[in-house]
């Protein structure tokens, strides 16, 4: 089976990252039976810088007859924001409909959590976060600008269908796991609109997943209790902000950003779903080869996994958890010495 | 000098903690020249039980003529919260133009951080949350409901002049602070147009406080930094929803929500402030003398400090300070065996 997989190394240590998950394709693809086509594409803000945008027009469309696409990280300084992500990242997300955005938490056997006394008994959830809609809608404005009655305007918009969609794929991933629970954050007590109307989408689903034990909590508590308490957490499901919250602070408990991976995932097989890790392209400490791949090559097991390569990652997994397990070739962030290539070569040994 | 404060005790553990505070007031008002006239307002969702309403039409014309309003904490089950916030806690906020949300983070001495290795030294920081508009706005409805294509639009408002005084409170905080850093908390990578108008606002009010070093960060990384990162932080301030959330996770990271004051500050003299603890009225715990009292005595010394009631306030939390130093008196959530009363007693055995 060959899976065609678009790679957008992207910038910073993007472009270092994604050479450690190219070389774990390679070595997978010497298997019998697997293999993976796979495709450079340039879009970045270097790219921007040569062309003026961050891909070109038909850049959707070119992506579009994969069956994966893999990204590093986009950003650049100098490039700002609204260029280098809503020019890339966020039209991925959207025009692909990868309304799913799976954030796994789970401590690496060797990691060592920020939290006091938590090991990986503790640190074992699934953030799922909406990702098409909600705080981040385009639409808004200013009023007055420039004079002292400035104001801006933003618009939350949250769907029916949008928040059914992401709640059906919550309540059925709570319910196929051992624990069955299913955490949301909301705000209803503060915010009057939005957030109420998602928790009646809530209401209204569960009856139909009645095996699925439903918890409210509002997001200001949920956050505290993911330091507090993480060990009451499965799966928590949250719209497009409060996931993106969610699932960076629960990360910065089991091991650092740096070993984050994430998936946008569309579950429509004849549409590309995204892997990215969930780190930046941290210019800061990009080309010195300290970048740490872990986040990445996780984020490779998610794609494996979505592509139904369930052995594969598997395999790519437990050789990821010996070698952080045995603690002797770690990144720096992680208290290590390690670069990014030795760190690989350590991992490709180990899946050999 | 006689203080006129208004008593809202509210709802479930409100009604035993505000005892403790009053009991500390008592304490302080037998030193010579100190006195507070205290006035009882049973706004809550009792009164709402019995009146249809969380206070009276003339509820806010009441309170006005007080110094300071102290809240326990409101909110019970069957009650909604559009009934028990919207009709008490958030028109109190908004009509009297408490802007500033103060809410500061700091381990205690005695205490234990929920995080790993760390200790007061690590831990010390205040949010200033924006307390009026933004996130919070009245303004959105709904499309098409019942409907499958129903929608609900929730608007967030970021004023120029909203900004302004918030942010200008910031800057001065952190100018009379030694380490003279403010950072920001904003989402203007993903969120487009409250979250650059935000940025806008810090950015045009920098240059007038030259000597503090400004620093940006997006929520998501700021809210992990707070766990990986605690001591790069001195003054943090947010949106409303921004402020809120970093405003939990803080203490959770602190000792935890049963110690975490906060301060509901309209400038202006002439208008009273209001001090509420962080904590809810957790209506489980409610009645059985076990809640935590600390957050409401903290909350007082917020409030004496307000009142300019500089002596009071250093002598309160001293002894608050050498209670939970010792470790011998302290309440369940922090590994204690003493109720409620118990802890009082030893404080104010302290304080005298
Ligand atoms: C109860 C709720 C509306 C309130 C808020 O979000 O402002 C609370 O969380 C707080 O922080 O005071
Ligand atoms: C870069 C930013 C727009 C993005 C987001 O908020 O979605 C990032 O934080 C993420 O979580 O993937």
């Amino acid at each position: 089976m060959t899976h065609r997989i678009a790679l957008i190394p992207g910038d910073g240590i993007g472009k270092e990252v994604m050479p450690s998950a190219v070389r774990c394709l390679d070595a997978l693809a010497r298997r019998p039976g697997l293999d993976f086509e796979l495709t450079d594409f340039p879009y970045s803000c270097e790219y921007y810088a040569r062309h003026g945008a961050m891909m070109p027009d038909d850049g959707i469309d070119q992506l579009r007859p994969h069956d994966a696409i893999l990204l590093g990280a986009v950003g650049y300084p100098g490039v700002p924001d609204h260029v280098s992500l809503w020019g890339l990242l966020l039209p991925i997300r959207r025009e692909f409909g990868q309304y799913v955005n799976l954030r796994p938490v789970r401590l690496l056997r060797g990691l060592t959590s920020a939290l006091r006394d938590r090991g990986p008994e503790d640190l074992n959830y699934l953030v799922i976060r909406e990702n098409n809609e909600g705080e981040y809608s385009d639409i808004g404005g200013r009023l007055y600008d420039g004079l002292p009655e400035a104001m801006a305007i933003q618009a939350n918009v949250i769907t029916r269908k949008g928040s059914e969609r992401i709640l059906d794929y919550a309540f059925r991933t709570a319910q196929s796991r051992p624990r069955q629970t299913l955490a949301y954050a909301t705000k209803s007590n503060g915010i009057k609109h939005s957030m109420p109307f998602w928790d009646e989408q809530v209401a209204a689903m569960a009856p139909r997943y009645p095996d699925v034990a439903v918890e409210q909590y509002h997001v200001d508590i949920l956050a505290a209790n993911l330091v507090t308490h993480p060990d009451w957490f499965d799966v928590i499901v949250g719209t497009n902000l409060f996931g993106d919250i969610l699932s960076d602070l629960g990360p910065a408990t089991a091991g650092g950003i740096g070993v984050a991976p994430s998936a946008n995932i569309n579950p429509d097989p004849a549409i590309p779903s995204m892997f990215e890790p969930v780190h930046g392209s941290a210019p800061d400490i990009a080309g010195q080869d300290i970048a740490n791949p872990i986040a990445m090559i996780w984020t490779v097991v998610m794609m494996l996994e979505d592509l139904k390569e369930y052995d594969a990652a598997r395999d790519l997994m437990g050789a990821l958890e010996t070698v952080t397990g045995e603690g002797k070739v770690l990144t720096r962030d992680l208290g290590g010495t390690a670069g990014t290539v030795e760190f690989t070569d350590r991992l490709l040994a180990e899946l050999e």
